[in-house]
């Protein structure tokens, strides 16, 4: 879409529905590669450079940068602390799949926030953190079809 | 996988590496609801509730919950302020439509956090933040190329 065709643009035309990119801000990147691709198992993509760790989580990039740099390329202050009011999920099929992840992640040394367990809404899940206290939360949810991508396709 | 192949599982190999669903913590659903569904145009899913918005965004499902509820979800406190050290990114195939989006954000009232710029990767974006401050950078990546669903594929 040119400048021409956006100037006659309706209001909400121009921002598709969609997520490129996950970037998860971290204190030592070192660290934080270490835990996804060693620990989880996830693999550093060739287009990962000095300064970032990308990795091709499904249909999205999750993307590994150092805090302040994030802050930094967004202009606001780095300055923050406690609960990030944003959590990350990732649904597997069964309830003992998600017991098997948090066997993954107990042996990847990451912090378990809440083991898993009957929730609410009728689904099963836990959370765990990375090393910077990003959360992750596995869950079950069997009123949720899941694609073999790990997606869901909501009606 | 039942808990039988569980055991044998060698580290990282329950947690594929993919994103389901990103959840943002919101302080008042229904202005959430309005900025992404009204102002950016986009449409909640009939599976969202009264007390939480699903929004199929691409190949992820983005939830709008209240900021309390998601915290007592993840059995963490919901003290936390400032910088949240993850952003969202929006890539889109050219500097016009970089420029195009914001036009868009402009009129849902988002706050413009960092103008659509050259950066120093070689690219071009801009960060806006929804009502609770949750940072989306919309950029253009000349070097990813860019699937119709908004997704990257990485090397």
């Amino acid at each position: 879409m040119g400048l021409d065709s956006a100037a006659d643009d309706k209001e909400g035309d121009a921002l598709k529905p969609y997520i490129t990119m996950v970037t998860l801000g971290v204190t030592d990147l070192e660290r934080s590669r270490k835990f996804y691709c060693e620990g989880l198992g996830w693999t550093a993509s060739s287009a990962s450079q000095e300064a970032v760790v990308f990795i091709q989580a499904g249909r999205v990039v999750l993307g590994l940068f150092s805090r302040e740099s994030l802050a930094e390329d967004a202009d606001v202050s780095a300055e923050g602390s406690g609960f990030r009011g944003i959590t990350l999920a990732h649904n597997v099929g069964s309830r003992e799949e998600v017991d098997a992840v948090f066997d993954d992640v107990r042996r990847a040394r990451a912090t378990i926030v809440k083991e898993p367990q009957e929730v609410f809404w009728g689904g099963y899940s836990g959370y765990f953190a990375d090393p910077d206290g990003h959360l992750w939360e596995v869950a079950h949810n069997p009123f949720w079809p899941l694609g073999d991508d790990g997606s869901v396709t909501l009606p």
